[in-house]
């Protein structure tokens, strides 16, 4: 029902041109074992061997093959965006192996096929076996939906047709450790239209959490194991309850967000309301009680996972970049099984912050864990600072972010808008062209600097346009061909009616900066303040402050002066505030409160940290 | 050269009988698994067993000796305390089944006693062989010095020249992985004179840190581990640099101070300045850098350990109970090397507030970790703050804390007063009388909840009297049979000289409740408060303030009202000061500052915390 969007965008087209033109070929020389001081991948090679075309053992994760499974959908969103011969040449090649690499029964898995055969299906909590399958499904409609070409959709279908004849009810019971394959059947059944694919999603997803515990008798039943872990930790597979039941987000964050998205898109499909109200709940638990303001999730390192409402560390952290994109395939879900600016609001705010902060601005280098504070004295350095590296390295040895950054990216065009039968929905401020039934729109924006989204009709759309006003904006404004309306507001957006070709409607909104507070309960909040402005969470860096940030407070009654635009770090709009530095006694305790001197604080948007080397950085404030 | 103090003191003596009538047998019982619900020890059970009096197996941790050991020390300082033939009689039964599993040699360890004899000594980075035989000796010399009986410190010389005969230059190379050991050598010196055993002490501390790393041929060098601990791991055993070059306190938290405190001993008896002065910087490192306002020491769970400087997270701290009285053994040390106030500031510090808020006011439940913030949602239930347990429990599988915090209290007596050879120092202000050549001191005193200290001198005493002035009293006089007199003050000291038979000292310290302060960086403690009331340090306490502590805040322009004197949690003085509570957005972010309503907070002395079931508690409150 969706129409198509291109993006022509000042801020965007720069990021997916960083990621067609760089880290794709970059991950792929990864993939490859050809990047100098990278963490060893041997992902590829896997393949080659499992296909016969090379000698070796298989190297890397159980879960591996989901690096280049997660690499080819990139490529398949960017050969979507432009042509590219090469690479779709490298790409048919590469799923040449992969076929030659899948058993006569569709079995397709290199750790189980070179060497662990007799293990299949006999750990799913663990072996990521359908985790992989589910990111190789993906993959293959991506590649086939950007060329028409059914070569790895047929490997694919072959694959999820094996999976079928081994799982389900009257066959064998099982259900995936890590959640992805639900999603992926979601999206094999919408791109092949068979059926059995979203029923053997439903399958998985009704059998998670379900008495008796399933992990259990699987690890009395076999005499092999990846981690030892334990299946009585049922919180971290999100295996505690039926999911239908379950009411908080916990456990690893990213199989969490997994298994939301795969049920939220099981939901929209059948019309399962009671699914649904399960989303709606985990959604609400999530964005209200345990998520930073970045939309990073994941609270602890400790199982890479959430722990309790309101504790939200902002140096011990985890924040996986997987986690926010998951959360990101999850708002798009609940979006289209209900247009609720929320889930946008929330889309937006990992999208801008979180996400993009997982990358360097040169495309090289990625974090896996996004800190909202860093002291390089610490982090990377003290046992409890370990995870929290000051520094975005150039791989790492679980590579499940890096490619993960490079697919969302690439594919940003299908998060921008959305349609039901009543209306085309601009969920993200994107500059670019956006077709539907009957003409276009055309989006011209310099957004999120410039508060102006200009909308161009063509042709004769018969469906509203509705367009999200964020919460964030305290005032906004919408023209049509230069007269002031006051559309209906519905769930957050602004629903206009009766556009016609040439029609011109202007959506302004609210860039003034604002402070932002956190809930009173978020102890590691407490007296503290961070600054946002459009959907920019700022944070002071070290380099711009040259003072210890520990010892800045920013002023209460302070105004926030919105800077020039600067060329630094891809171009930014820099914020700036009044604040002190204290200075007290050189004592570790003492009875004199410290005295503030007055200092200038110079804030840049969060996602442009770190790509000025090391140093100290915050996104909270306390407020003096 | 120091002379006897016996306590008679309102505040302590409680303690004392505490300790002496309940918590001693308490153990004694535990130790013999009488205890229902405690968990198992097997301890005594072991000794029996290696003495051939019982059959069955080791039970335990390496280091399940030295429960028996410190409680054996423990019982001794009660018995110095006060006669108890039955106390004395289960000792020296004990101590014949000591004997008993003594080995010809003088080998004294029922971990290796039992089943593990061909591993003596190779495990020293893990086995704690070494540390149940420094802890045995200082029971053998505090059993000696309460009866005079030489049965367990005869066991001990011989373990001593056992371990003599192992180790040393032209010998086998090797030092521990715990220390203990070095301290306890010093004693045995100081008990029995013998000039070997000082020399023993010396050797294991030279070898420390030296190069190449002992622990990494060792480890190669048997097949066997503990824990499989890592050799090259050199900070948590403090073996990263030969001890008189070190410059941070590092690694497990109590390992480091029982190492300080054997180099100070050594260096007291040998007048080693480079040792000294090793001891001065380790001792500022930890009480200028990486000491909670508690005297806690340790700020991380991982390793037990200290971290890096300013590190001091409230509510995920270890802070563990022995780590506090490692820090009082080395103050004492320190004190004796040269009279400075501020040890004894620090010493009171740990003594006041982390110790006793170790054991419960009933004496039966006892904390290892020693938290300044908990909130019963997280504390001991999410994975950051597991180890943070929200009440104090019965026992532990580890139980080194609770009989450490026995012995100390038992033998307090030794920390009040010291000597040299020109004064008396009273470092501690505790009522009782102290005896020293030529007559005596009696102390009368309400202390901490006093302000006076009131000394009568008996006979003809040739030492000055020094009191400490304790770096909390902002103010403070004396007076000698009452005319204000200004003596010379030295390192903190107020020295009295000329007193004689008959005379009258009255010090008035100044217990006007004030706000204490962390340096700048310590970053959990940003904008926060915490109250002190001479060396209590105070807490809110949930039961105390029915508003979730996380939402409070102190007013920074709040006078701190002195409230009276109440029975409860066995006779306290609470403070009162003007507050708020923040009422914000039930949203996770708002743009809305949070609203204080006024409050009124009620704080008690952090010692007497949680003795009314689990609630919220905490030490630091942000000012607003």
């Amino acid at each position: 029902m969706n129409g198509t969007f291109r993006i022509c965008d000042g801020f965007w087209t720069r990021y997916q041109d960083l990621v067609c033109d760089t880290v794709i070929p970059y991950q792929r020389q990864v993939l490859t074992d050809a990047v100098p001081g990278a963490v060893k991948s041997h992902a590829i090679e896997n393949f080659r061997i499992a296909a016969g075309l090379a000698e070796g053992e298989f190297y890397g994760w159980v879960f591996q093959d989901s690096d280049v499974a997660k690499w080819i959908e990139a490529a398949a969103y960017s050969l979507a965006r432009r042509p590219d011969p090469a690479l779709e040449a490298d790409l048919d090649e590469l799923i040449a192996i992969i076929g030659k690499a899948q058993g006569e029964d569709g079995y397709l898995n290199t750790y189980f096929t070179l060497g662990n055969q007799e293990k299949r299906w006999t750990n799913l909590q663990e072996a990521h076996e359908l985790y992989c399958s589910g990111h190789m499904m993906e993959a293959a409609v991506a590649y086939f939906e950007a060329t028409g070409k059914t070569s790895l959709l047929e490997i694919m279908k072959k694959n999820a047709d094996c999976i079928a004849s081994v799982f389900g009810r009257g066959k064998r019971r099982g259900f995936p450790g890590h959640p992805e394959v639900e999603l992926a059947l979601v999206r094999l059944f919408d791109a092949t239209g068979e059926r059995k694919y979203l029923e053997l999603a439903e399958y998985f997803l009704e059998e998670r959490g379900t008495q008796p515990n399933f992990y259990v008798w699987e690890k009395e039943n076999r005499d092999w194991t990846v981690w030892n872990s334990d299946p009585n930790d049922t919180a971290y597979t999100q295996n505690d309850a039926p999911v239908r039941q379950q009411k908080h987000a916990i456990g690893h964050a990213v199989r969490a967000v997994y298994l939301y998205t795969g049920m939220a898109a099981v939901a929209r499909k059948t019309g399962d309301e009671g699914l649904a109200n399960a989303c709606r709940r985990l959604w609400d638990n999530i964005t209200q009680k345990r998520m930073y303001i970045t939309g990073g999730i994941g609270s602890t390192h400790v199982g890479e996972a959430f722990t309790a409402d309101y504790d939200l560390p902002n140096d011990t952290v985890y924040a996986e970049s997987c986690a926010s994109i998951g959360l990101i395939f999850f708002a798009r879900q609940m979006l289209q099984l209900e247009a609720d600016s929320r889930y946008a609001d929330t889309m937006e705010r990992a999208l801008y912050n979180c996400v993009l902060a997982g990358l360097s601005l040169d495309g090289k280098r990625f974090f896996y864990v996004n800190p909202l504070e860093v002291n390089p004295d610490y982090a990377g350095k003290i046992e409890t600072h370990r995870h929290v590296l000051p520094v975005r390295p150039p791989w790492h040895g679980c590579a499940c972010c890096p490619p993960n950054i490079a697919r969302l990216l690439a594919s940003l065009d299908r998060y921008a808008w959305h349609e039901n039968e009543d209306a085309a929905y601009c969920d993200l401020f994107i500059g670019g062209e956006y077709r539907l039934d009957g003409g276009s729109v055309r989006v011209k924006t310099a957004y999120p600097y410039g508060d102006q989204i200009r909308y161009v009709i063509k042709g004769d759309i018969r469906k509203k346009i509705a367009l999200r006003i964020p919460a964030w904006s305290e005032t906004w404004s919408i023209t049509v061909n230069g007269r002031s309306v006051c559309p209906e507001i519905s769930h957050g957006y602004a629903m206009l009616t009766g556009l016609g070709d040439g029609d011109e409607v202007v959506l302004r909104l609210d860039l003034t900066p604002r402070k932002c507070y956190a809930h009173v309960l978020v102890r590691e909040n407490q007296g503290g303040v961070c600054l946002q402005r459009g959907p920019l969470v700022y944070c002071l860096e070290g380099v711009d402050n040259p003072f210890d940030l520990r010892a800045v407070r920013i002023a209460a009654q302070s105004e926030i002066r919105v800077l020039p635009w600067e060329e630094l770090l891809g171009g930014i709009v820099p914020l700036e505030a009044d604040g002190f530095v204290l200075r007290g006694e050189e004592a570790l305790y003492s009875f004199e409160r410290p005295k503030p001197s007055p200092a200038r604080l110079k804030l840049i948007p969060y996602y442009a940290w770190c790509n000025r080397g090391e140093n100290q950085m915050t996104v909270w404030m306390k407020e003096l």
